[in-house]
Order: structure tokens, then C-alpha cells, then sequence
């Protein structure tokens, strides 16, 4: 996998500055254009928390061009799909299609953008779809741990608060609130058009150019730094498993030190040869869900250790996922590093084998470095990675105030017990 | 996409009868192993109840040639993953690796069948470990509620029955019963060997004769043929958002009207423009999630229609898709089977542009029909189709007596009184 090979992605601008990339995949007969913005989240006011994933899901009731059936019907009438996901930090609006139809794909991830139809009548029944939404999640243990962890990590600011905000929240949201997230966060400067596949660079620009290049070359718009605090949340919740996640402040996506970071937890607890699905898993039969992550928003990132066990042995399993974290740090091996960077280098690869997984990796690269962050760059980065870095990084991590979050049968006391135990 | 091109799949067969399918997929750089076979929880004793799931377990704790934690390390010291899932038809062994390392892929996945090493140790380790998978599954309402939709389908059949067992039945699982079922089930001609991507058959076809030419020609099973039930089931539980299903009876896999039933499904509930989700989600905000679904069995299939919606919407949601249901059935356009097809068509062709998804078409394909089943095939009977044909296949499974099943607030109640306004 050659950096940035004679066929790789080509990058040109809008005449409103708005950069596209293409990358052409030779014997690939689909294709995928992603339309991703970077505002999540995190750029809520607290009274407008569930706002960037609101607008995400009333862009789809109608353009000055279609309405919410002909959105759906447009697209599946060719067999294509549309999706789009609101994260803390970013929105993607993404279109798979056939190769043919790849026009048409671009034309209307540009059209949800370009000209949503905010209607009042269709907001009151989406906030009654998205209220279902929040049930759902908060129906679902493993989900509301990892809001509970977010919120401890980062108290009282907009990158601790959901994704999909609050009943009271998103009842408070307009038509208004709708245009003026738009107006602020959806201009040249903030977005990035990624087309893969069966695509070529010249047509798709021009296609582009129509459908995109008419949007403001600039907007506005606030950014809170991360400001980290740990300590325990716990919710008593009569379920069978106990669901229990302890999270440390790491580095962000942009920082040099985030793949250090990134092989830590995955030599802690990415795979099944991984200390603690060893350790807590095989050894101890303690849990069937046991993992580590590190997830990268821009300026920091959280690492995660999580794991699902009976009441009865959740307590022993956060003290020894604390311990085996500790141990890693201390002498983790580079047996242990090879593997892991193993791991990650050949599910980059795997994942750079289809369009989707193109056309994501260069659109998340774009909005985070604000250039063309190639996969060859990533592995050499990796490749440069020591076993000293990478005990040191999580040495680093496990020096923060750890956020405990456990949903289950008295959450509420183990959580204020572990925090007796483990926290600071 | 032509049928079987000169590049298309090729097999052959080892000395005992083994099938083995290679695809060679240029421009790949990777390459996916899967050892398919046509054994499930269906084919599981009352007291057995969990086996073929815990089987699929128990093979990674230790081999002839490797301890569990070899098995773990090895294939991640490469960057490749081994998994591996259990139907109710069906339990599929899988690796995924760089190009290289598709030998040593076929070697573990090989070893897990040939010279499992069954220690009562591991396996008590293991079960808790099963328990607290069942705990974490019925911790998620809709894992839930499909289980006890099919255990309504099929009433004191193994085909109703859950994949994970119960405690109890988990827990009477001895080392006798997993050499058992692998003397049983673990024979040549139940299973099939695929390889796609970066693979050469020659040399596949050698490495898999060492690895897997040794196992017994044929062994003994028993298939009980499925007997639809129905009728409703709730379960009462204090959570947001009551999750309904309604299931009815279609073909299955093997059968010629496999494709009119799946059609229907997707026209109904398969998209953001089907009847189901424009009706329950666009137009009346009823429910976040909503779908419908065609899952074939060999010689039988389920149609469910899915929702979560709030409890004092939950038995309008039901009404509400039944009642789109039959006017589906009764006047399905021309214009929604072309969109259903694309979809379907679309999806198919995306799926097998990556090794992992060609692999798993091309083993499922073999099991269903016993011969290579190519998406050329699939294609032609889906193109075949006529409205007519996707309208009678929906009337014929909507006059099955259906199954209900729910969980949530009042649950019991409703499926109750759901029975008495739906069922028959």
C-alpha cells in the first residue's frame, strides 16, 4: 500500500472553495459520495443540545425539490441507498449507489444540504420520531453507559451532553433553531465532498460545481475546548448484567501521539488475544462483552475500558480491568505491539477495500488534518510507534481522573464504591 | 454481473467428499476463509437446547496444535481475525487476513473442527461466560422480542427455540455432548470450504486436502421439518418503548417462491420509501424504528413486520401494519417491485464486491442448494418476477395464523388483545 500512489485520490476546489476528492477503484462497479460536515455535537448551545442530529434527520422531510417520499423514492428506485450519522464532532450525509447512478447520489446528498424544506407540521411528528429514538437508546444498557461515561468525562460542556439530546431539548427546537444551524455550520469552509468507486474526477466536479457550488464560502461558528473531569455516574437499573465502563483522558485525532494511544488500547483490549479478553474472559470467565477502545474527538480523546458482568462479579472485574490496565502500561511487550499494530494496519486495509470505507476515511482525514491524510501516512506513523511510546501513552492515559460509568442492579453504590477505589 | 464468468468460482472436492469453493478477486490484497456448515440449533435435542452454539465456543478454548491463547495469537499476530457465528440453520468458521497469511487462515479455521480439545475446566469457564451472553440478550428488548417471536412460530420445536440456550440448559452441557455433536455434525458432507480474494485454487485445494481430507465422509442427523404455530406472546417490562413483531409464515431458502416473498418484505418494510416505514414514521411519527423482513429457514421462512413504538401507540402501530400489510398484498404497483428489486439487486452486488460477503454468498449458496449458487442465478428469478407473483406470495404468508410477540409496558395485555383483533 504505497503512499499516495500515481492513481490516488485527486483533490480540487469549488469555485466557493469547497474541496472534492475522488478516488477511482479500478474493478469496482458502485460507488459512494459522502457529503461530511465538521459540526456535531459538540457545537450545541446547552438549550439547543440534540440540534446537529434533529437537522440531520429533518433535512430528509424535503428539499425546494423533493418531497420526504420522493427523497426515499428517488434513491431506491435506483437501488441506492442514503444514510447520514451525526457524531460529536462531525455529520456525514452518505449515498451508495450503482456506478451509473453515482449522479444522482451526489445530486441528492448536495440537494438535502442545499435547499431543506424545514416545515413546522414536519418537525412537531420528527420530534416525535426522535423521542422514540431516545427511548430506544435509553432502553438499550450498553448505549446508556457510554452517554453516562461521556457526560462524566466532560461535565457541564456540549461534548458531554447526547447525541440525540433530550425529550425537553429537542421539544424546544423550531423551524428557526433548524435555519440557523444551517446558515452557521453548513458553508464551503466547514464541509468536504468525497466521491469513490467507479467515479471520474472531472465529471464528478463539474456535478459538483451545480449542485454545491453556490453555498457560502464561510460561516461562523463556536468551539469549546474539552475541558476533562472524570469521577463516578451510576444508575440502578434492575437488568441481568451489569454494564461497566472506566474512561481516561487521551489524545485527540489530530494529535501526534493518538496512534500511541490507539495501540494501547488495542493491545489492552481490541482482539480476542488482547490482557483483558485474556485475562477477565478466558481466564476468569467474568463477562462475554469485554473490550478497550480509544475514541479520537479533535483536541482529545477518551480511552475506554468496557466490560458486561453478573452484579455479583462486577466489582471484581472494574479492579481488574484497572489492574491489567496498570500491568500493560508497565511492560507491555513488543510481541504485544506487533500484534496490535498488525491489527490495526490490516483492518485499515480491509476497510480501504470498498468505497464506503474509502470515501469515509478520506472525508474524516480531510476534516481533521484539513488536508489529504493519506492510509500510507497512518502506517507510518504506526510503523514509527515504540514499545516505550506506546507504555508511555498509556501510562499518560491512566494518570487522568478516570470517568466510571455502570448501568445495572445498584449501580449507583458500586460506582460511588469503585470511585472510593480507583478514583481520585 | 454475467452468470458464472470464466474467472467465477471454481471447486473441487477433497479425497472424503469436502467441497471447496475458491473465488479469485482481482485487485484484492486480502482474502476471507470461510468453513460453512449445515448444522444449527435447529438440529439440537430438547435437552441440547444451547449446544451448537456452545460447540462454536468451546473449539476456540484449545486444539491439538494450539491453547487458546495461541489460537488468539496467532491469527492477530498477523493482523487477521477469526470469528465465527451459529444460525438456527447454520455455524460458519471465518477468517479474514492480508493475502499472505490466507494459508495460515485455512490452517485455524481448519484446526477448530478437526482437533477441538474439549477440557471440563474450560468448559464450566466457558459457560458462565454463555450466561452472561444470554443475560447481556435479554438485557436488549429486541433481541428479546425476535426470540419469542420464533418460539411462537414454532411451538416445542428446536426450530423455536433459542440460539444461546438457556441457563439451565446451558449449564447440563458436558464434554461428552460437544465430541458428541461434532461426530454428528462435523463431517465432509456437511460442510463446505469457500476462499475469495487473493487465492490461487491449486494451492488452496492442496492446503485444504492436508487440513481437512481426514475428516469422516458422511455422519448421521436429524432435521425436524418445521410445523408454524402462532399466536401471541407478551412479556410484560417496565421500559419506553414497547417492541412489537408480527410473523408470518413463508418459504424457505430452497424454495422456488423465495424471491417473490423477499420482494414483498422489501416493498413493505425493507426502505425509507417502503409502505411501512412512510405510513408508521413519515407520516404519523409513530415509531423510530420500523421494517419488515423475509428470513428463510431452508424449508421455511418468517416474514416479522418490526416496530418500537410508546406504549399508548403501540397497539395503533400494530393495527396501523396490518393493515398496510394487506393493502400491500392487495395492491402492490409496478413501480414499488422495480424499487424493491433494484434494492435488493443493489445491496446483493454492493455485498460481493468485498471477499468477506462473497465468501459467505457463496457458503450459504452451497448449504441452501447444494451446488454453487451464483448471484447471476439469483438475479434472473429476481428479474422473473411479476407483480402478480410478489402480491400472491404476501397474501399467502399473510394468511398464515400469525405470531405476536411483545415486550414492554403491558405487554402480556396487548398481545392479548392484539390476538383477539389480528390473530386467528
Amino acid at each position: 500500500m504505497a503512499d499516495m500512489p500515481a492513481d490516488g485520490p485527486q483533490v480540487s476546489r469549488l469555485s466557493n472553495g469547497l474541496p472534492v476528492i475522488t478516488l477511482a477503484m479500478p474493478g469496482i462497479r458502485t460507488a459512494a459520495v459522502e457529503l461530511a460536515a465538521d459540526v456535531g455535537a459538540r457545537h450545541e448551545a446547552p438549550h439547543e443540545n440534540g440540534l446537529a442530529h434533529l437537522f440531520e434527520h429533518m433535512v430528509f422531510k424535503g428539499t425546494g425539490r423533493r418531497s420526504a417520499r420522493a427523497i426515499a423514492e428517488d434513491i431506491e428506485d435506483v437501488g441506492g441507498a442514503l444514510n447520514a450519522w451525526t457524531s460529536r464532532d462531525m455529520t456525514m450525509f452518505h449515498a451508495r449507489t450503482l456506478a451509473a447512478d453515482l449522479p444522482l447520489g451526489l445530486d441528492m446528498v448536495a440537494d438535502l444540504i442545499v435547499s431543506p424544506r424545514f416545515d413546522a407540521e414536519d418537525l412537531e411528528r420528527e420530534k416525535a420520531v426522535v423521542h422514540s429514538e431516545i427511548g430506544e437508546a435509553r432502553d438499550t444498557p450498553d448505549d446508556v453507559v457510554f452517554d453516562h461515561l461521556q457526560a462524566r468525562a466532560f461535565p457541564d460542556q456540549p461534548l458531554g451532553r447526547p447525541i440525540l439530546g433530550t425529550e425537553d431539548s429537542v421539544s424546544a427546537a423550531t423551524v428557526a433553531h433548524l435555519a440557523g444551524w444551517r446558515a452557521r455550520h453548513y458553508h464551503a469552509g466547514a464541509l468536504v465532498l468525497v466521491a469513490t468507486g467507479a467515479v471520474e474526477h472531472e465529471r464528478l466536479l463539474a456535478d459538483a460545481e451545480a449542485a454545491l457550488g453556490r453555498l457560502p464560502a464561510a460561516g461562523a461558528r463556536t468551539e469549546i475546548p474539552a475541558n476533562w473531569g472524570g469521577g463516578p455516574v451510576g444508575e440502578a437499573r434492575r437488568i441481568e448484567q451489569t454494564h461497566l465502563t472506566l474512561g481516561f483522558a487521551g489524545p485527540g485525532g489530530r494529535d501526534p501521539g493518538y496512534h500511541a494511544a490507539l495501540m494501547f488500547a488495542m493491545a489492552l483490549g481490541g482482539g480476542m488475544s488482547s490482557r483483558l479478553f485474556q485475562q477477565l474472559r478466558e481466564e476468569r470467565g467474568l463477562a462475554y462483552s469485554v473490550s478497550a477502545a480509544h475514541g479520537a474527538h479533535e483536541e482529545i480523546g477518551v480511552m475506554s475500558l468496557y466490560c458486561a458482568a453478573k452484579p455479583a462479579d462486577s466489582e471484581a472485574a472494574a479492579l481488574l480491568a484497572m489492574e491489567v490496565a496498570h500491568a500493560a502500561a508497565a511492560d507491555l511487550s513488543a510481541a504485544e505491539l506487533d500484534r496490535a499494530r498488525a491489527q490495526v494496519k490490516a483492518g485499515l486495509l480491509m476497510g480501504l477495500e470498498g468505497c464506503a470505507g474509502q470515501a469515509d476515511w478520506l472525508a474524516r482525514g480531510w476534516l481533521t488534518f484539513g488536508r489529504l491524510y493519506s492510509a500510507g501516512e497512518a502506517l507510518a506513523e504506526m510503523d514509527a510507534l515504540t514499545v516505550d511510546d506506546v507504555r508511555a501513552a498509556g501510562r499518560a492515559m491512566l494518570a487522568s481522573r478516570p470517568a466510571i460509568a455502570i448501568v445495572g442492579t445498584r449501580g449507583d453504590r458500586l460506582a460511588d464504591r469503585l470511585a472510593t477505589r480507583i478514583g481520585r
